[in-house]
């Protein structure tokens, strides 16, 4: 968790080769620059010579800091590391689009947490393939824009919905049961940056109608995969999973609906994290911090 | 959970085709041959016409009763519903062999809970293709013989094992981490009689090596999954399935060591509910009562 | 769960002294009636002599049967049993009243499970000693009464609440994060009837601020309790208990913000439960089947 | 988790009050002295002034360092920081001793897991106040001292458990389920180095047999705490809780038996946890890094 969205609260999140270093590297130049690190955490996939992640918040002691400069300023210790880095600031919101079909719980999930302050993000618009959810959308002062999908309108309805997302500079993309794959180049013009709640826990049950498939196999728990989104289905990094503990007395139905709670909680943790700057991708793989 | 272990308690386990008049039946048999219900669990696929699914605990009232003439009097009732039905005195011991190779945790876990009188039933034997385990077995006072299989002896190993098992009239298996797949031969002559605990959320990650695959996935919850062998590799009817949560730091083998409890705790689960002829199998799932 | 809510679904709930017999009486006394046992769960708290719990479900097979008629029928088994007893039409749907304060998600995890048909139920009215949610509440077509509670116009404001819910025909109430303490008269007008939400584990924190207490204590758990309400302050039989792990990283209002998930989902399962009948209270506890 | 035992390996624990360049001071000691930081977690209580603590886990470049040299060159940045800190090679053993009574659930999980190799720290003792677990805990080869303990020889017993504590140089206690109280002398001879596993969720159920409090609550989960002994009666430092969900079914006895797998669970966790040098107590409270 991460409350401190003070205006001088910073992140800063490194991946590169793991070398003696880096921590003294980074941690002097913080308090050279009069930040104070208020959290920091690291990790080694192997400490005789894997990858090094490492995600610090800090406050700036100046309320006048210029973040500019002090990017430019990292730049030479991101160089001399070959550092792959990114400093946020706290107080910048980011922008997030919701997409969803038909099934409410969690959008509402993560409208109802954004209303009462619990994700700190901006949410221009949410994007439907159908019309149903208009009205509950609107109620909380959210544009909503339907744009149907067809097989035959399919590209052009991506492009329209990557128009629109240009448009309101959404940072990123929330698919919350949203019942469409996405083409290649829809996710690769948003990569890393489009969040699925996938409802099974990967890597059982890929693909279509998963609750059915655990009715077929009589399983004990049933899950959901909060993940980012890839061109490989439902193959991308997972950043979240949960079950929930069932038996052999749940219908397929049954099973349906026990499992929107596990996917609303998956899917919203997964949300915060991202907003947080939590989250580092490697390869197939994310490091939460 | 079940602890009716007087010698006048009785469990009556019955799969049929739904139909009105069963529970009736049952009760008033019950009540006419003096038998108290203690406990009675039902479940129907569909009340429109499924299968139902029956288990009824009861205490004889007259100590002095045979289960015998019992047995043939409910014959009557399990012809006209056309059941699938048996009676087990719960004060009858059942017989378990524990088949190992080298790793001890399930088995561990296994012995204490029968020395602790957590699980009843009586342990006439382990058997392992390693020799590794025999003196901590040995020191149980549990006979314990090892059966080394290669590819070439595996058929001769699978006879002398089976051997050993009918003669120390075993009721069912438990394979605790045994290593080795058993012929069709074999599941044959002990049909849902032989419990497995396969190290992963099944089905993800079937076969070998799931702790790596779930490594290399990238998982954030790690599962073991008690089953029923049947022919099919990891797809027989799932008793039991728990999960563990993991993050990035999880090395292949700190996942293995990690893993090792859910496997213990589920495959006890598992154990406790045969024994106590919780559980019925029905195509390729169970119900647990 | 329970998803037998055909017109023709009935819900037999019996408390009694234990003895033989009575599982037999009641089956066959369904069975001369016409009706399908669904489903059927005993309980005894001592096989030797204790108490006897039982609810069954079952189907009619005669679409136009009287509820009356049966229910003048059993009442000579409840007497020879002397029974407390009670048989609901699975189709009436009960009445309830929700009381709120200013926090939301208790209230808005109801109302959205109740449009999204998970909790059949009717929701007549919902009260709250402050006007905040009004808005919210008017938006499910809900009617909302701000009825204003301070020292002096305590028992007025109560007579008040209590005249509305008499007018609506109220079953049962719903404390959803309702922040006032309700008198012994009020209680002692819906016994066994109002539910509330406490947000701790109890009996760990009983009384206010529990966050508060649960961060001064250091717990790595925090939890929420659903329960009957009593004359004893947060002393009520419990329904349903949930916790969730939490760190030193935690403040109390984080605590707080992250209970709250904890207390949606508690509150939810208690609900569902008493709509479907799935609760007895025996003494200062519940037996949920 | 932490599997970093090379013989390089170091461990840095520190407390102090919150101030900028902290983390800038350690790690370019750390880099100066050619240390290489594998994991650091840090954890400041208010961001604005409160206190700082930190775990720094590095690996020493050279093979033949000198720890002690080590130690002495960090006295001044402790000194300038006013630090409470400790420096521990991870190649060295702990010594711990366990206390024990009748029950062997939570000495065995210790044994088994350190003859597994999942517990890294030496035995030299078993203490027990009843002769019952002699055999058992000689056959992992570990010496048994019986000391029984009445009301009149409490103090005597108690003096020569210290001795002999002394005499094998333990460096922390585990009470694994040891039903005597002990006196504020033995716990000062100890201080944050007595770790007790107490068979609830504290704070619920403080004192004696809460299995049959939490019986007569009607509790819907039971719990463990592990924690540190102070001079309150489990009112120390909580390390971890966890729990189980149980139902109206269970009997104090059979909550009793459930409850040993969450007690030994819990108490296998705090252990390991001290063991690898991850926890700092803090006034009541427990920071698990």
């Amino acid at each position: 968790m991460n409350y401190n969205t003070n205006n001088t609260s910073v992140r800063l999140l490194i991946s590169c080769h793991d070398q003696p270093g880096i921590v003294s590297a980074v941690s002097t130049f913080l308090h050279q620059y009069k930040a104070n690190i208020v959290q920091s955490d690291q990790y080694s996939t192997d400490p005789s010579g894997g990858m090094f992640f490492m995600r610090v918040e800090f406050e700036m002691l100046d309320p006048d800091f210029d973040i500019t400069m002090i990017r430019t300023a990292f730049t030479e210790i991101g160089l001399s590391f070959e550092m792959d880095w990114r400093m946020e600031l706290a107080s910048r919101k980011k922008k997030m689009a919701i997409f969803v079909s038909k099934e409410d719980h969690c959008l509402l999930e993560l409208l109802w947490r954004w209303r009462a302050g619990e994700i700190d993000v901006d949410i221009p618009l949410v994007i439907s393939n159908h019309p149903d959810l208009k009205e509950q959308v609107e109620s909380y002062g959210i544009p909503f824009f339907h744009i149907p999908v067809s097989k035959a309108t399919k590209q052009q309805a991506e492009q329209e919905a990557i128009q629109k997302l240009h448009e309101h500079n959404i940072d990123f993309i929330v698919l919350a049961r949203y019942m469409q794959i996405l083409s290649s180049d829809f996710v690769g013009t948003f990569p890393k940056r489009i969040i699925n709640i996938h409802h099974s826990f990967l890597p059982a049950f890929i693909g279509a109608n998963p609750y059915a498939k655990a009715f077929e196999r009589g399983v004990k728990l049933i899950g959901a995969t909060a993940h980012y989104v890839t061109d490989d289905l439902d193959e991308g990094p997972i950043i979240e999973q949960d079950v929930l503990r069932v038996n052999h007395r749940y219908t397929t139905e049954q099973l349906r609906v026990a499992g929107r709670n596990v996917e609303r909680i998956a899917l919203a943790k997964a949300v915060t994290w991202h907003i947080n700057d939590q989250i580092i991708v490697h390869g197939n793989k994310t490091v939460v911090f």
